[in-house]
């Protein structure tokens, strides 16, 4: 066998089930490797993007290694934006990029780049795989230290003559580094903090917003008193009726501060110390009120769940939450915007259903109306880097073929990676996208308002999508999507009926 | 005036007439800042592929600096495919990107990223402007860089605090570097490889494919029996009836050697030696014969015009090139191909059109089919990312309003950055884009059959896009360009003529 069958059957060993791809001419010995290879699913996008954020939501969903396959320096370049997401996410994933033989690379062909340096700023493991008797092993590497807590970014590099020699064969799985105990006082720390009935917090991300850690989570808020705050962006959060619910770090600087003003105490779980997105003139980087106790129960790489448990017994707090009740109010009458959206969704969706969140200036409103929908998992855009909402989708629902996925998808990122739509018709996915169509950068005029920075006409034609006014139904049917339009939210509750009652993908143009 | 203000000012002052852009927050100084400068263009990219290959487009025909303004890490990441064409086609480039507020930065917020360490692999000068003071001089210290020769990419990173402090006031263009002279030995040693009466080849790059490199080219050529030879992509080639015309060294390597198979003497003049685009195996990386004499006239960043006419006056060159004639032939009848399409593209579009090529599979047959076209520019995909078809012609059409520009465009590469369309709509662009609608990605199924890679059914379905095909009409109206459909080549023909008589952008969708 070749290097690249090699490398094929070394993934699948250790774990990669599904690989996201845009190939090209270097990795064609990788692509044709895979008739030979048993269990690796290929999935084809349009655009790298579309590649490495379908990756990012599968496996948040699926719990299981992302990879994808990669051209050389500028397609790995057009995938790096969601790669970025990923890492924010802490989502295992292992990106294999083709490049040129390893002895053509110095005549410097048009195609050529540095693809090291292009992986580097995004990745936590970079190796090129010079030698073919040496792919699988690094194949296996590349799993490994994907898997390594929290999770997170190998890319390998294949030269051409590295996948298309002869290998020895597949490597075995490397061992995966388990999560490290959390500090030996930390726990006694945060009993100390939680006791002392001061107002205390526990900021939540990562295992502690998924079960087993949120129901710890729930039991010692309930026994202490203490609040739950999850991150403003987390990659996975289980909530809904039944569940623990917590709230969410607003995330304007303002509604941020407020939300924890008064805190004495807050307890890192899974999450880091919280900061604000953006610097705005006059206001602070630090979102904790100062003089606050800040500290760690167990860092986002640690046994958070472990952590947890260890406090629940060290506070013996065995009074459970109270669960979140189903409430799903119908939604107001009137012109759609986004909080009778958000109710119309909440009741629409069935248990289960996986929501992808890149409502951007709707999200705060989608977060507080679907609180007490049907249980969910809610996906959200951990890195910031737009063009998230439709790649994620797509991915979620490759993992989870039997379950409803919504894409709440303002409609200028969408635009970023809108040829995901193409790969959901092609592998009939079952994703409803919900175009939030404001038709402008409406966060920019928010932002450009918060910042003070001014700004006149020119400034504010760079924020309208009006001219012309994208036509989100044709967009969809362009790609094999079927799609409708919503201009009351009567009609917006018709086509949610309608996409949610169809097996495959379905776009629904809410007009703001 | 702010940091922001005065980098604006400063560029306009080193003569950057458009910015092409896809701002996010922490550059929403420097577009408030567009209302108060005056001579400078913003143009609106739904993507930021779409914002650097516009870029690229306008540079190369309005010979003028290319700027553009991009959000952080992740959105630089995602222009920089189209900073690589660019960098390959000497472009003169300056990317100005917004970061986190230099206090900012240690916080780690989520779309933070090393934004040098992105810019680095693809820009040829990386600076941060981590002092207000310093934005302006920055500023125009990276135009100067972009402007040294042959065309250079620069990058500035303009942090939020930068941006919106208060400033000094612009600073006055830097001197710009010019084109040294070829090396003293250069001239003698090309006239006596000239005048060795062996078969000789001139392989054109850079300014020796446009006016008035091209016709002292010619004289050469005419006076001394060598052959010229265009290298297989270039920025910019003027070529048509009246015009010296050149082959061009094919992408094929057996066809690359077949052309150059003989030579004795290859004098490279504003082009690098020939190499392979790919390695396949078995198959030489240098394309220039075993044994040849290949020697540098001048660089790409030389004085190419210069080398040409010295060695002119020394080879006593007077005798013209027989300019290229006016051919256009009908097309030939049967299903629409890429030799018929090509034939009724070269009848159908006037003097002066500006001929975008992301052709691929179609290249070749287009290149020869225009060649006794109306006298016409020809603009190629310098560095193998695709994707740059749609923006190029974008940036070419702004650069300039008066010419007709025609994008001959492969489908797959139309789709990864198809958002161009919408700011064609947006600035009535006169483009007129022909989709080469194989529902394939054809050029990899030719590079897996000339790899010897085999390769099944799941390889093959990695290169197939008709499960669904896209509906090109339906994606161009859903951005607003109008858009026709051609299954016959009589049908094209009409669409043609559609297209070019129409004042704005339109799309054909040549159905092969």
């Amino acid at each position: 066998m070749n290097g690249a069958e090699s490398l094929a059957r070394t993934l699948t060993g250790a774990g990669v089930e599904v690989c996201f791809a845009n190939p090209g001419t270097s990795e064609m010995h990788f692509v044709a490797a895979l008739d030979r290879v048993e269990g690796l699913r290929c999935v084809l996008g349009l655009f790298e993007g579309v590649v490495t954020g379908a990756a990012d939501g599968y496996a948040r969903m699926a719990d299981k290694p992302a990879s994808t396959l990669l051209h050389l320096g500028p397609g790995l370049a057009n995938g790096l934006a969601n790669v970025h997401n990923a890492r924010r996410a802490n989502t295992p994933m292992v990106n294999v990029v083709g490049d040129h033989a390893t002895y053509h690379k110095e005549f410097d062909a048009p195609l050529n780049a540095d693809v090291e340096g292009v992986a580097r700023p995004f990745s936590d493991w970079v190796r090129t795989s010079s030698d073919v008797r040496s792919v699988a092993r690094d194949g296996a590497a590349a799993v490994a230290a994907a898997l390594a807590p929290p999770g997170r970014i190998s890319t390998l590099i294949l030269p051409a003559d590295a996948s298309w020699e002869e290998a020895d064969g597949p490597a075995p799985p490397e061992p995966v580094e388990a999560r490290a105990a959390a500090a030996p006082d930390a726990v006694a720390g945060a009993a100390r903090a939680l006791r002392s009935g001061e107002p205390a917090v526990l900021f939540l991300g990562g295992p502690a917003v998924r079960e087993p850690g949120l129901t710890l989570a729930g039991r010692i808020a309930a026994s202490t008193g203490a609040r739950l705050v999850a991150q403003t962006h987390n990659a996975r959060v289980e909530r809904g009726a039944g569940r623990v619910a917590v709230d969410f770090l607003p995330y304007p600087v303002d509604d941020a501060l407020a939300t924890l003003e008064g805190t004495r105490h807050l307890l890192l779980v899974g999450a880091k110390a919280p900061v604000a997105f953006f610097a705005y003139p006059g206001k602070p980087s630090e979102l904790s009120p100062k003089g606050c106790d800040v500290r760690t129960l167990a860092t986002p790489a640690e046994d958070v769940v472990g952590a947890l448990e260890a406090l629940a017994d060290e506070l013996d707090a065995r009074k459970e939450a109270a669960p979140q009740e189903l409430e799903t109010p119908p939604p107001g009458g009137g012109p759609p915007g986004f909080g009778n959206a958000a109710a119309a969704v909440a009741a629409a969706f069935p248990e289960g259903a996986i929501v992808v969140d890149e409502a951007l200036t709707g999200a705060a409103a989608f977060l507080l109306g679907t609180r007490g929908a049907a249980p969910h998992d809610y996906l959200q855009i951990t890195g910031g880097a737009i063009g998230m909402g439709l790649p994620v989708a797509t991915g979620a629902a490759v993992a989870c073929p039997d379950r409803k996925v919504v894409c709440l998808q303002a409609d200028g990122s969408a635009m970023y990676t809108v040829q995901a739509l193409w790969t959901q018709a092609r592998e009939g996915l079952d994703v409803t996208t919900v175009i939030l169509d404001n038709r402008s950068y409406a966060i920019l005029k928010w932002e450009l308002a918060n910042l003070g920075a001014g700004g006149g006409r020119k400034a504010h034609d760079m924020m309208e999508l009006d001219r012309p006014a994208l036509d989100w139904v044709a967009m969809a049917r362009a790609m094999g999507v079927e799609a409708g339009r919503a201009e009351t939210i009567e009609e917006f509750g018709r086509q949610l009926d309608a996409g949610l009652r169809s097996q495959g993908p379905y776009l629904i143009d809410l007009v703001l």
